[in-house]
């Protein structure tokens, strides 16, 4: 992989939210050989999820070393809202950190501070990753160029302070998580197409970001979602998760066997 | 999990097989979720590949109490026709092996004895996997009576001495490797859908199968092509992969995001 | 495993200290098959222990799986204090957790707060895991009422607040780690067998658990300590822990060997 | 560890045997923590089982360094007679190697020739593990004469050649299994305290293997039976496991907490 | 490993800075067989670095069983200034500490509180430990006294409370990392050699420690500024760090296999 | 990595012999980041030792991911001449495979076979690997060209069949270790500086290799000895190994630290 592989990835993303809507998929299995394969595909971006997946900090190295084996790097949502945390999230390879549970323009800040070197931040320089793969050998102000980060707004408080959040200097997108934000905002279970509330919410989070310049993110139920919310200004949209597309095709298969499905349109010829 | 549950998984097997066709999925990560995932889908079995899977024997334990867990155990496709392999598989937790590149009776002899404790075999009694879980106390002659033995024709000898090892004595079944199969017998990559000789030496093994009152298995590409075998009698039918149903599901989600394709009917509502 | 079955774990445990004494086994060895062992014996609970014992939230998923092969979910001992480990563990399996080290109410409704989806507390929703177990889909509402929480007192700072802990609202009990509020009141290594002031002091604990309706836990170095304290009022009790049974069995197996004890009664016959 | 320690470890067990009985514990679980207590214990030999343990070649090394950790080095059940199998576990620290179901003489003598290297045997010298640790760059001669090689009776054929067997040129000595020597004798699963035709031949491999001025070894179902076999000749006597020590400890544990059973003479003090 | 071999290694590092500089060198890679190899060098101190190192918590305790393998115990830097992390570190079988990004004389205080039992500090106990090593059951005032508690200064806040945290009672050295300090204080990529103010900045860290009588440690780049700054009164040197050796060597071997440079004096000969 | 990325890695180690004498490093450690490190230096061959290193095939596919992420592909060191296990390693993505202890031009000839498809010889077709990497899915015959298949010749009856070996079919290298080679022959530990009859028996392959066309390998205990044998035509040359050059290189950072020896021309500057 060649040096700037991971700001690749990075501009990668810009780039594709810049242009209109970024797709994305999302890793939740600590598998190498789903992480070449997620990131060998043609998606914008491949998010890995360490607060809800079954990965941790000690699985992510060897993982985004999967993923460059494809020419890619993610961004990682990193379990909490930590400078330690997200320090090691692109020590270890991310293109860029996804910060849940941001709850006002402090913690935003927090969240920017740490993805970038003194003077701009806090974030501390680990000389072995240069051994290892040349972009961690970069200037700072390389590094902190490419650097994505993204804060998630799924609380009543982070709600409250959306104007707050979105004008956080250096932030690059705030990504919405609709069933953290739906039980925490008093809508339970239900999404946006049952409950015209908790649709105006989402369409306001995106719009404050859009009226922001930065990108405004969704958490997609399925593709169809996605079209739908790219269609009302959302910019950076996860379309699929990875134990949801094994489950969903292993039931889609077992219904074209059984002759209660038609085979999908496109399917691999034998 | 209850005394038995690994004999109940071998016991469904067989059951469906002789019900009509037996409907499996294959597994090649050697990932703990997605073992407990694929267990707990409504197939009839599930198979571990430690051949071309990335899962060798050290991952086997583990992935077997993963899909315990969802109340299952697996066929294991051991990586050679070696006694030690199919003893760990079967320590392992498996329901029954499958046994790759059978050239003729002697081989399946074999791979049948490594499945019986004698006198019936020569299967190596491990007290240490009763403590672990119940099923491995169970007394030899349940054991042997519960464990599949099935074999894998895919070579030319193999294919010469089809009749012979169908009649292998304690056989439960055979199953064909229609990618190895056509390159052995001088089809490279070609399918039965093709080529009528592939074809027909397909149906040869599966009529064979049938002759002898075992199990006829087919590796399948996609459900359609069991759809068409199962009316052609093969009764053990695989007929999808987990990294394929990855691959496919992502590719397939990318489409409907960008318009390219209908949302799958029956999909899951947000 | 049946759906609801990590809420029948939680059951269990909940029925056992109303019944009188609910007795447990403490996990501190990151082995999958010393899981699925544990987690078959017919102890009211298992309780993986994060702080003390050598696994990691890394390796928590795959041993609770291995335990649901067994048919059951352990409490889990949480590192710290904190939200993100919580969810983690609550996430990855657990039908509840222990949390160590709490001074005060509010770190117990803090606790407890983790514990509960919105809008009863904070917990975050990750879909992901509704995908490898069905329990993981179950309502929000379902999921907090089964979740077991309870904080453990051993600061000086937490018998302070004795009171104010144990009518933390939706607290389901208190446990005592004796080692550590031996040291922490200024008994260093001493035992409440030598010590009447620490006695009365775990008394003072069990008797405020009682008295404010919740579980009185209490970690013991040997069963004859649980049969005591069983008959003082405490209602859920660890009577053993892995490497002391190993360490105290490989040495007492050493000694019946070597004729300087008799064979356990009961023992094992060949 | 100084140089030499692998050495002294199979010294130790050397000793052992000649001064009257070796005893030992046999290791199936491939957790680092329960082999360096394991180790630590003052057993004449540990015995990591690779053939009906949870550990592959793929954990061994980490084991045997946690064993060194506790200043000793175990014998390696290896799954099979096979060279390159033998040399790993030679390679990765063992003191000696246990190989499992020796048919003949001649097998006999390749598991022996796979411990030396050449002009002895045709061992495989590995330059790397010097540098981890520096008994690995002693000279061939002294690897040679530390390294440990007993076979296993277990089998018809065994039993048939077991004067060839004994008397082995460079064979440490035989071990029986009583489970598979049964099942493959026709005395099914029951043990020499019932029936007195396995309990000859058990006797009868004990004398040959005394005769032939070599080890007598036998895996033992508890502490009685090893003093039994001790008495009768057998000089080195496998007595506990570690999965059985953590189920029966632990059920011990129950019914003395229940109130079924005395607290175990000389139980830890709390 | 005799009892004490941890604080054995606590106080070969004591001694070596007592004496006059220890030499120490990093640990970045969480493989067994490099921590074996890294722990039998003659080095002063090993340090495991759990900040910017690929290791986590989860495999730092099989870390440290290998360098006890080979007779050492680690310093552990961690990855934060946090209670459950430090008390984990020691747990694991450190022999000290190693804090990050410490600013004041409270947060110095609070690392030193960190690595002692009540009374002196918090530490909590876990009687685990004791059974895998004996170290773990030896007294808390024993396991106090070895404990090494190190804290860093590489912030321009830890700079100005620089003679305060050099006289926090307990703390046993500074250690300054001169990539973060530079960066932090405004310096840039630059290091000592290029700017006499970064240097007088260290030298003064270096002097305040001396004052006061603790350890002054500081991490090189290479061992030639281990020599300059040792003259200068530094007391614990990092010398090499594992992925730059590697790296470096490989670089060097090309080069003399190319001949573009010579062979090294005292290499090894063939 | 695009599609051919093993097949470009092949290439380059063919193109380096070809032109002169291909400069290699020999990977013994399991671990993922000194895989990425090594296979992003400017060699022209990383070899992966299974025989006598410590990774197993179970973290064979990890470690090529780590190197494609660097932009290679190992030539794989097997642990025996076996179909099943030569498959693996190129499943799992070697761009070639060294065969240790080959003995005469059968095992030479089978060697080959198992690199390559029918009808040219017998790997078997694992289609799981196209998902992962693109590489997988090339057609058999391309993936045929581009293997690489190396054996050794280190035994008596290897040097004996020389002649029939250097001339198998498909073969595309000879390789000598002249460790074994020397204990196989009667010079125990005696190298060809040592001793002109070693040195006559390495020459005496190469040429054979020369004559054939075929690459003439060389195992080098330094790069000094590689500079030697390529001027007497030796043509793939593996020159370092990495615990060599860890242990080497961290016991010369002493030396320069300690003043013993001077730094090294060309060390990094600070």
């Amino acid at each position: 992989m060649s040096v700037g592989a991971i700001a690749a990835s990075a501009q990668r993303l810009r780039d594709a939210w810049t242009a209109g809507a970024a797709l994305g998929i999302w890793s939740s299995l600590p598998d190498l050989s789903v992480a070449e394969l997620l990131a060998g595909l043609p998606y914008d971006y491949v998010c890995v999820d360490l607060q809800h997946g079954v990965a941790t900090f000690s699985e992510l190295p060897g993982m985004t070393q999967a993923m460059r084996a494809a020419g890619g790097a993610p961004v990682v949502r990193v379990p909490w809202n930590e400078q330690a945390g997200i320090w090691r999230a692109l020590d270890s390879g991310a293109a860029g950190v996804l910060v849940p549970m941001v709850n006002d323009g402090a913690e935003a800040a927090a969240a920017v501070a740490a993805c970038r070197f003194p003077p701009a931040g806090n974030r501390s320089w680990g000389p072995m990753w240069g051994y290892v793969r040349p972009d961690g050998a970069l200037p700072p102000a390389e590094q902190d160029a490419s650097a994505i980060c993204l804060v998630m707004i799924e609380t009543a408080a982070g709600v409250d302070a959306l104007d707050e959040i979105v004008r956080t200097p250096g932030l690059d997108g705030v990504y919405v998580g609709p069933n953290d934000l739906a039980l925490a905002c008093g809508y339970g279970r239900r999404t946006y197409r049952d409950d015209a509330g908790l649709e105006a919410l989402i369409q306001r989070v995106v719009d404050a970001c859009r009226g922001a310049g930065i990108a405004a993110g969704l958490h997609c139920s399925d593709p169809q979602m996605a079209r739908e919310w790219a269609a009302r200004g959302a910019t950076m949209l996860t379309i699929a998760q990875d134990t949801g597309l094994l489950a969903d095709g292993a039931r889609q298969a077992l219904a074209v066997a059984r002759g209660e499905a038609a085979a999908p349109e496109g399917a691999r010829p034998y």
